[in-house]
């Protein structure tokens, strides 16, 4: 208890389980950085309103830096007294230079400075999730040139649609994840407010210049009211929200390469390096680095369902239970640094099997084009698609590809048929000739990955 | 199935249940206004890419028409076969203008369809949320003014903290509001991109000119990739995150004032307008529209999580699943047409009971005060705290106010105690000490309402 | 106002938004049979009392039962000020009997009646809901029998892996589904606890016989505490989780049979009956239903979620958040009324390509097998797992089937394979060997199906 | 690569990224206990179908209970390979016994063993839960007798509604928890399953004798399906949503009491040991115990939300993504180990302001109680609840409480209402009226205690 900040009201003493409980030391030392800058910080800042000398903010700057010296030596000892970061940060301070450690809190609440170390770490983080992400556009990007112009089966519902491009697919992920580097930048606009000054929730009354520690920690303005300072954390439910979707967006991308990975599609190959085995099958070999990206969902969209449920019906301002916000944050982060790596890694090592692709297209997927052709030829497309329909079945019933139909199937269904009509059956012209913005077409892909590099050199 | 849009190829009936299970017109009919709109365009485009005549387009426009007017005067009859909302529209066009009707879908499938229908129909819903957003946050900064003054006990975890002022409450909302507002206008350029042109999946290859399509539909650009287009939903994730996080934000305001206007506390009272009875016990009357503004937190965390879970793991581009996209997306707009309206009724025609707010304040309050005092004479605030505890303690159990403890008291406690120390009890004083940016001084809860105002006259 | 339960006390008017707002008859209307059928029941337990006479309680009955008709002939007439079923269904009492209408809410509160009504509601559904749990079950059972010794690549992480029945795969789901009706039978005996006699909160005083009413009623006890009866919903949780976890097991059958029935596995095709094509591509056909059910799963889990962020933090009793009970519950049911049948219809008309299943079969699904080999002559497990791995990577290498390696590479491995190496290349002998209790053996299999009937026959 | 456990097959080595993705050592190692009882029972079981001898058995048990002495000594030695706790155990055990150590994985795949492993640690777990919640209910019951009669305002909305005794509102927590209870009990059932023996998907050909497995380890049945028995979490998902609604009832105890223990409600105070102070501000004691339990819901509901998630859609048997298990299940494990004992020490150290609640309680929460005087009279109930209303607003317009309207205002009202209706005024006659099952009156509250002692009497 002695050692407690906020002991002096108390007589009883805490219960051993409560203090255990209370504690948050075990998951927020990681913001000793943090909190070591901002105290830092703060300390020029006290010098500057005359609430300490000079002297005693180069004395706790001193003591301070001591601190994190130890934090990265791995030497600091923390004790049971450690409640949280700032409690242990605070204590070896006074330690090391004396009762001028006492200073520091001062016109400070846990409330304010908390809420200014997860902004300060995150912001940190999101300049590295940035680059990750960045990478594996670029890769994707690099991906899709070296392999333009493989055809192979576009689906949906799973099943055979019309031919694509390999890189057509690779891309359609770039834009997923450009967005989702947009959403980032925004987002990151809005974690850059310092709240540090609004004291406990209703700000200070000591003259403290915030606009100077705004600056000096790199954020772009000082947060508008005190009371939403302290209490609210809409910014790390929308960070939160934004890892679901990008891992959304992941999870897809793992789906279709573990399907494609199936001896019985065989269209994609993971390297080794990517790959695990089996305790008991000797002949397997599992794609279990995506696998475990699309598995990893789960636990961001539960971080997000976590913090928003701790969210639901607090009390304005600041409640013991926004304790709860940081392991969702930090262990989303951990996870998106694991797993951008692993899919750049993984697809930047692919291999594609083209003859697989090739030899997987069939026929039906020319079915639209048979449609457009008679649609060239004055059918409206309703009564085309009705009509090729039956040229389908037609295949369907006798066994064989479309291409293998006699030329009278196709009259006796309807007479704009004509002997050119077996030229639709060619993937490659399929694929070229849908070449419009978005299209499939390997005009239109190259087009898109010189706009994706645009936007990749842009930063 | 004769009326099915895809029946050519099928030779079995659908199962009956099927149908019912398949079909989405039950929700997406409010699509309608969408899905005509975006169809007049479509003709439009056919007839520049010349696949159909100015005269069939003008007919076609002119059929559409017809179909929207029965859907806006309740007439439209819907048939058993009428699958969506575009199958529909298709249908009874062709009943209107004949076999011309057919030519409507050339090139285009329900996929890109359906996906810019939803677009359409949420950028309108995104200007009329950002309405009803406006609106609440006008009334918030109209009371904020006219209360201005007024201190009330300020609050962490629920105990009594410092004072602050009643308009410096109200204003944090306004800021969360404020950047819930800016999210949208963010998440907004996100929807406003046009996936028409898409096709089933691979683009199209007749010549429609897309960027004429999204100019006169008013979207801003066109997909850059046609499987994304047709596949990805993030753009509703994002819109259905931002709800979750507004809903949170209006779930503690409600919160605050439930608990506010009971009768221990007595702060507030709704309006009768927004307060219910009970069937048994005549004397309630229950804050009914709050309660129900804090558990419809519960709903659209719900849709959130239902979307993130259908997306999880689907293979890329369209798969049936995304039907489900719809449900959650309406169910939320519904709910905050409802919401922000309620919240903004129930603000502006809160009653404020400026006299108990008054005599719910407690000396303990100015505790933090007590230990400026202290700094200001150079005690180190890590003492003042602990010294102040002290106090405290004696003030609990001698039970009686800060104020009232003799001045023996605090001079065993600190030789720093003056006489003067008496003027700290004045809560008006501590609350006009807080006058820093986002403090609790009128003053600076002014400047907060100020830059309110400039915020809410940009749009 | 007039006509609302509560009016007395209030002298302002409810804003019109509000009274939609509040209003949940648009939903809780289908609660009018357990509603009336509760309140006739009560009205014999008020008579029993001696609170009314038994002409007045058969009055009641008599009005009841003619408002029920009106419902079930779809003739009820809403009227604006119709809050709830409950208010509704008093209100047109009223009308038919007179003021004797006005008694039969004595000692009743809407939050026991409601709470009554939903649970009665459920428990209709339950019955169904385990009836058509046992539909999908018994189907499965048949279709294991009828297609009984196909054999089938095995699959984890979707690999092959080790071959297996397709009945077995099948019986995998009756399992699973059995826990899901026994979780079922167990969480139906904590609906089946009558609140009725709570009162609003704290019981009644009026000597209304619960256990009467209970009898009557169909459940099975009295709740034990009269503000647990009005405010507690984890019944409706356990429901929601019990769908969430179901809805669970019929994605995962989803995906399997999704992908089985893509191009490139070809195992299985789904009936026309239960397949859609595409407005667009003439030779498709879509595995919606299966894409459905897989889909459907989100919405579970958003309303399992939805229900517990409304429930945490409540304050405890009835809170008007408890109306956003109904919603998910309902959807939740109506989601598996459909579900369950079709997933009944899809499994009983699927079709089976046994040729395909057979050729699927790759070699290497038998490599335990020959590690099995070697551990029967000696060779401990984990050295023969790493012998195997090599024979695999000789196969791989020289791109031929394990059995079409040549005797001298498996002696160039490890000594201990001797000629009959060969006779482990035997994909039935490898099925049969798997014989113990819960394996793959047909014989296995088939006591399975035993066991499943048994369990069938029990209800 | 050297020391995995199934390296032959591959040639490229993996990555070290990957390797630490794939690795599960950090949070698996908790189940050493469970693989090392798991493996000394399997050991038997190949000694029992003479796939080792006698002799090989003791070997490896001995080995095995030295690993053990390892881990509980804190010695272990991981390394780098140790993919998880399987792979580290059989390292560790080969380098203790030497080549033996290859014979125990005989006919087991992880798959099988770490789906037991799991099983055995949540059987141990159970227990502990089920004695914790044995322990607050116990708590509960004792608080309960000890309080009885206290009389306090009983809230609907959070409004008064009608006077309570303060132990019926504790025994309402007990019912809850005495119906979680009873599904921890249920589910228990579920997770009692023996895995063991299904090898990697298909069952196992060794004749191991499973039942002699599931009977050594305690579990009451073996796995129907080899399969499900690798490839379900079922029964994980299910220990979930019950941790997370058993957090809804703790969350909803914990928002009365804090709310409760507000300066304006005072009816409750926490001990100092559950109590925390502020770094700021030194008068506050704010109840975190209490506000972490509330605020630990959203981290359950996350978990429950995470394990749906990654189980949806996801292919049949086991896939690298059901490695997401454990985090949440541990997580919840490890929060609710915490949380009951925390509850517990809360609400039996409690301190009840007995004043407070007596001069809290007003007088229109006996507004029921005179329409019931009415009703007696034989006014109808609906009628006498609007007269009643009337009365209310008469105080309410006069400021005065009920008992102090002068008669007159009684009988311009009514009729009905005699001298005798002020003797309605009395809260203990209110309660005591509330005397049938479940309801508020001492007598009633008293036979609760008496069922609840029985209730954990029977364990």
């Amino acid at each position: 208890m002695k050692n407690k900040m906020w002991g002096g009201r108390f007589s009883g003493q805490t219960d051993e389980l409560m203090e255990r409980f209370n504690a948050s030391f075990g998951f927020d030392r990681r913001l000793y950085a943090a909190d070591i800058r901002g105290s830092i910080t703060y300390a020029a800042g006290l010098a500057r309103a005359r609430l300490i000398t000079e002297e005693e903010a180069q004395q706790l700057a001193d003591g301070l830096r001591q601190v994190l010296a130890e934090f990265e030596a791995g030497t600091f000892a923390a004790q049971l007294g450690d409640e949280d970061i700032h409690t242990a940060v605070e204590r070896r301070l006074g330690e090391i230079v004396g009762p001028v450690a006492g200073k520091l809190h001062t016109g400070r609440s846990r409330n304010d400075q908390a809420a200014t170390d997860v902004r300060l770490y995150l912001l940190d983080k999101i300049a590295d999730l940035a680059r990750h992400l960045h990478d594996v556009q670029r890769v994707i990007t690099v991906q899709a040139e070296s392999l333009m112009g493989l055809v192979m089966p576009g689906y949906t519902h799973l099943q055979q649609a019309q031919p694509i491009l390999f890189s057509h697919w690779l891309m359609s992920f770039f834009w997923m994840l450009e967005r989702d580097r947009e959403r980032l930048r925004q987002l990151r606009e809005r974690v850059s407010i310092l709240p540090l000054g609004s004291g406990a929730l209703a700000g200070h009354s000591l003259g403290i210049d915030c606009d100077f520690l705004a600056r000096e920690l790199g954020f772009r303005a000082v947060s508008e009211n005190s009371l939403d300072g302290v209490g609210d954390r809409d910014h790390l439910a929308e960070f939160l929200a934004w890892a679901a979707i990008l891992q959304v967006h992941l999870s897809r991308m793992a789906e279709d390469l573990i399907i494609w990975s199936t001896r019985e599609f065989g269209f994609v190959e993971l390297d080794d390096a990517y790959s695990t085995g089996s305790s008991l099958m000797p002949q397997k070999k599992n794609p279990d680095s995506l696998e475990l990206v699309r598995g990893k969902t789960g636990r961001i969209v539960g971080n997000l369902t976590a913090l928003l449920t701790v969210m639901k019906g607090l009390p304005s301002t600041y409640n013991k239970d926004l304790q709860e916000d940081k392991e969702p944050l930090f262990d989303t982060i951990d996870t998106l640094e694991m797993v951008l790596p692993i899919v750049a890694g993984v697809v930047g090592s692919l291999q594609v099997n083209s003859d697989r692709l090739r030899s997987a297209l069939d026929d039906g997927m020319l079915a639209t084009d048979l449609a457009d052709y008679l649609v060239r030829r004055g059918v409206p497309f309703r009564k085309a698609h009705y009509l090729v329909g039956q040229v389908v079945r037609q295949a369907l019933e006798r066994g064989v590809a479309l291409r293998e139909l006699p030329f009278s199937v196709f009259t006796a269904i309807s007479e704009h048929f004509a002997e050119d009509v077996y030229q639709v059956f060619d993937f490659d012209r399929s694929v070229r000739a849908r070449s419009s913005r978005g299209g499939t077409a390997e005009e239109a892909v190259r087009e898109q990955v010189q706009r994706a590099k645009e936007a990749l050199a842009k930063e």
